[in-house]
């Protein structure tokens, strides 16, 4: 295996085998090659793509670079959700327990916020004592006593996507759909699940901004889900504006808990019950997605899902006194309306400046190290479609930087478009994918 | 500057503004941004390529690197000529001196063998104590003195080039027509250089081997001297078969020398006069590229040329006695003749093949520290188009090798096509390129 043939064949459009593939990144994740040669051929990547089964065991040889977490003596077809990530994504907070209520093991690891986007741990820590921290043999124990467990990336989990994506993150090549699906699979099988279900974000605070990438995206996740015999279903989301209202961390977590306790907030709940089925049907609790959803309705009408949420927290080491009393949480410094001037209807939102507000409000990292403010963020009063007048608030901003509150303001601000003609809001759950393709709903 | 949106800048197809690259590039060289990130950057210029103001400023980077020699103070109009390297490409050793006793100084620093393909240093030092490695005041003395001089590579010369080829050349980023551009002009352009003549290779034994690519490459590295306020002509030659009929380092300069005395090897001395007249041109010492022509082969008739190199060997330390009678040099252990066992014309010639065949003979490096046998080498008897009887032979092989021997003679043979009908010899200089453009002859 001579490293600089291996760059120059994925340069010319050539497939490498298994054999070529497996040494040359297990030497790289040794330290045997230099990032400088896996720089060039990550880039070579993604210019050139890579072929289904290059992904597949691209995904494999990062997956065995760690342990592979094996559930089998827990009975149940154990199912996860991932999602790629957007703006008040908050639903595996609720989909998690309610899925789990639903008599389908979730065994879930998440990250952190990335970029502009927030991140289910962050969410999870805003809870006071909540530990996301666990060493594999308490998730075991876990997941086998409760049915759900939620925790953090561990360093024995996919080690080689770990020094992969440092590596990618400073040489411009993180958006690159084969190197994005090998990265989110190594970890996703590495868990011990049967089955996998994607929600996969299009639109402005989305990744993958065009609805074609997500589709693109949906489908080698999915390929890649079922070359390791696990089934994958996928749905391409909007992500053009947030889901639900809030935006930050404990902010979020206060909205999960309402929506639990049978709060309605449409799209955020229209997602998590479409999610929710899909996960009950991979798991084998319902004949068809569709009554799967019907089953989520229930746990969460009947507090099955509030109660299975308390237990996870209280399993999990958080004060489950700030669940049953959201009041009791500190609220933050300063907070303040965000109104337009204008009177119309909103035409559209630049989620990525939404997700960017929230981050100067201190809810989100602007560096790897730097200290969150969970009770931090932005409640959004309007979403597109909705009228406006001009000294209605838009949305109220949560900090305790008066800073933080006054840039925050400004980007939101600048986020809105305002039409003097009515507007049709965009479609909240575009289609959905598994092993026979994408379908439009 | 933030090294990652550069590369992500180029990556997506932008130019960097001079603004852009050469913090960049300095940055790199001074060891500030590390290879990967270099490494990803270079992946992407050659997948996006360099717009001409982009090569411009990237060659004068490098070019400013290090020490740009003045010659001001010598006068004439200095001119040098530079080969993009084949099989038998033995011109250098001749045009100096010769150029130079027409009246027209040529400071001249070339290379060492790169891959299949030899280099004028190497052969110059086959000469018994000739000496390339000139400390630049000796160099300026030297052309000052006798209107000639060819060295090597110094480390004061574009050390960001020396830096930036040792990693494309381990992360398969060589072949990429502006950071050719860009390596070759930086170190030419140090030399001193008013005027400059190149002569690009096309065909199976050159880097270049579609004519197209050589064209192209022939035209970046006009724009570029021409930015610099150079005049540069470029002529298109071919390289589908060795030039001359030696390959190998003392062989070649065996054959230069007999070339000087009057011997005529008619596709070495057409290619050697043509560069000359060019380069004689640019001196200004003759009014056309054809009357240049005609006072070269003048300089050769006269024997003005090889009393130059005997200067030239003399001054830079070489045993001119080896010149005089070139049977004192050494003969190889061992020397064979390469039949085909078959009867018809050479249809073809795979020149790569009798590039790595010198190679194998000792005359060239398997690996950068390697030591060359100045001796081994080839002799090509037969070329595209001559008739060819079973035991007659096409090439003798020469090496202290045995194993070379036998090695190389495989490799000829493989390399050699025999057609049953006549064959057509490939044209030998397939066209002219100046700022004006490129026209075919």
């Amino acid at each position: 295996m001579i490293p600089v043939e291996l760059i120059r064949k994925k340069r010319d459009g050539g497939e490498l085998s298994p054999d070529e593939l497996k040494p040359f990144v297990e030497a790289y994740v040794k330290g045997d090659i230099p990032d400088y040669q896996m720089a060039a051929w990550l880039m070579a990547v993604y210019f050139r793509g890579m072929t289904d089964t290059e992904t597949t065991e691209f995904t494999n040889i990062m997956l065995h670079s760690g342990t592979v977490i094996d559930l089998a003596s827990i009975p149940g077809v154990k199912v996860d959700k991932h999602s790629t990530g957007g703006v008040g994504d908050k639903v595996s907070i609720m989909l998690a327990p309610l899925v789990a209520a639903c008599g389908v093991p979730v065994p879930m690891i998440s990250g952190r916020g990335l970029g502009h986007t927030g991140g289910t741990l962050d969410k999870l820590e805003s809870i006071p004592g909540f530990r996301t921290d666990l060493e594999i043999d308490t998730y075991k124990k876990v997941i086998e006593k409760i049915g759900v467990v939620m925790i953090g990336q561990t360093k024995d989990i996919a080690p080689a996507d770990k020094k992969m994506y440092a590596l990618r993150d400073v040489t411009a090549t993180v958006e690159c759909i084969p190197l994005i699906a090998g990265s989110i699979m190594s970890k996703k099988l590495a868990e011990g699940i049967d089955a996998l279900v994607l929600d996969v974000k299009t639109g402005s605070g989305a990744f993958m901004r065009e609805k074609e990438r997500a589709v693109e995206l949906a489908q080698t996740l999915i390929n890649i889900g079922e070359a390791f015999g696990k089934r994958t279903i996928g749905f391409i989301t909007d992500m053009n504006q947030p889901l639900g209202n809030a935006v930050g961390n404990w902010l979020e977590v206060d909205e999960c808990i309402r929506c639990m306790k049978g709060e309605e907030v449409n799209d955020l709940m229209d997602v998590t019950y479409r999610l929710a089925g899909a996960m009950i049907y991979l798991g084998e609790k319902s004949g068809s997605i569709e009554e799967g959803e019907t089953i989520a309705r229930q746990a969460i009408a009947s507090g099955a899902a509030y109660d299975k949420f308390m237990e996870l927290v209280q399993i999990q080491g958080g004060d489950t006194a700030f669940i049953e009393d959201t009041a009791k949480y500190k609220n933050p410094d300063f907070s303040e309306d965000v109104t337009l001037d204008r009177e119309g209807y909103i035409g559209a939102i630049d989620n990525q400046g939404i997700g960017f507000a929230g981050l100067v409000t201190g809810a989100g990292r602007k560096k790897v190290d730097d200290a969150i403010d969970y009770t931090a963020g932005i409640v959004i009063h309007k979403k597109t479609g909705d009228s406006v007048q001009p000294k209605e608030p838009v949305a109220t901003v949560y900090s305790n930087s008066r800073e933080g509150v006054t840039a925050a303001k400004q980007r939101i601000q600048q986020a809105y478009r305002v039409s003097d003609e009515p507007v049709k809001p965009p479609p909240l759950i575009y289609g959905m994918a598994d092993k026979q393709g994408y379908r439009d709903y």
